[in-house]
């Protein structure tokens, strides 16, 4: 992790703990500046990246103030974390029904930008939160980027083991979201009722050097997901 | 609009033009500054606008990349220019229900942060794409931001009123979405079902200074709601 970096975490931490309220002041950039022993540089890249995040809002010539709307148990889509780390605080378990390497379809190779001759992995869970389900997910990842998977790394979370275990960078990622009524099978491994509502999810990840290696559908159960998304001005 | 954001919407207008596709190269960056004229400053705070607005992505020590997954129809929930803006090329129509001054409840009041004692202005609509209904939705302003409405202007675009009209600057919004079940009244307006699905979603928008002045309740017709959601990486 780069300074900037660690700074900003190191003042969300602080916001987190001292209970600090939307449209609370942050100390000014100088204040900052001989707190963390950084240059004006470095700190101005902590606060662009607390700001990308949602955490703070800059006014110009006035300061650096506090954003936090958030509301307890909704799920930020802006993250690119995987769930497991945004919903810390959440007991989030994973069931793994399918696992195999197999040859992408037509639509699972145009989203991951591969040929159809290409190896995939399929991941099929169901994911729960608190031991309800939040989710049915198929996930197709492009097996000459995530090379190695098992049932025991898809239990746990993935994305945590692409960075970590894989030692690869993350990047943007779209997501296409509507609503649909749950067919019968979806309706079974979520403990609901064929016809009941559902948001549904089709996600492209990429690496931050614009790769895509990760398209998932994904299903959920909408009694148990609540989002957050944030919008950021395009106009600072 | 400033230099920077006028170059960023030249970029943007010559990525649709020329019909790029996603990974596709954009000039270097002295390239840019030659044939924009502008200053490296400028240029990158050109780039690094379209980078927030999911237009391209950066890599480092590689270049520009075009960023371009968009379906058609899908409408960007990151967009603060409210959805006429967004849905060029559709036809977009509002249908005046309810317009009234009145004192907030505790909640609208929470979300505006604003006394019982304010006034506020409660607007009804039904919003229809392409002579679908799109949503109905029930929003509250701070009358002392947003001081004046009328019927003709909320059968229009009210953000495009409020920034251009008032000259106020938009800035960050939180939105909260989840999926439910419609109950009888929305359906009638939005000619669906009781009991189908809905994208429920309750919305903040806060002016450039952080303050907050329009909470809306937004209940979409599941069957014309598509939306783009895009998420930046944080670890850029």
């Amino acid at each position: 992790m780069l300074k900037y970096q660690q700074i900003a975490n190191e003042i969300e931490t602080y916001i987190k703990e001292h209970e600090l309220q939307q449209s609370d002041k942050l100390p000014v950039l100088e204040t900052l500046m001989t707190q963390f022993e950084a240059s004006k540089s470095t700190i101005t890249k902590s606060l662009d990246l607390l700001e990308k995040k949602g955490v703070v809002y800059q006014v110009r010539g006035s300061g650096i103030f506090v954003r936090r709307h958030k509301r307890k148990g909704y799920i930020s889509l802006f993250s690119n974390q995987g769930f497991a780390k945004e919903l810390e605080g959440y007991h989030l378990t994973s069931e793994a029904i399918e696992l195999e390497v197999r040859k992408p379809t037509e639509e699972v190779a145009h989203n991951l930008n591969i040929g159809l001759d290409d190896d995939i992995y399929y991941v099929k869970r169901v994911r729960y939160i608190n031991g309800q389900t939040l989710c049915l997910e198929e996930s197709f990842y492009n097996k000459s980027i995530v090379t190695y998977l098992n049932k025991e790394i898809i239990s746990d979370s993935i994305f945590n083991y692409i960075s970590e275990g894989l030692g690869l960078k993350i990047g943007f990622s779209d997501l296409y979201l509507r609503a649909d009524k749950l067919e019968e099978e979806e309706a079974k491994y979520l403990g609901l009722q064929k016809g009941d509502p559902k948001i549904y999810v089709e996600s492209i990840f990429h690496l931050t050097n614009g790769q895509p290696f990760d398209f998932s559908k994904i299903s959920y159960n909408y009694e148990q997901s609540h989002f957050l998304i944030q919008g950021t001005s395009h106009f600072l």
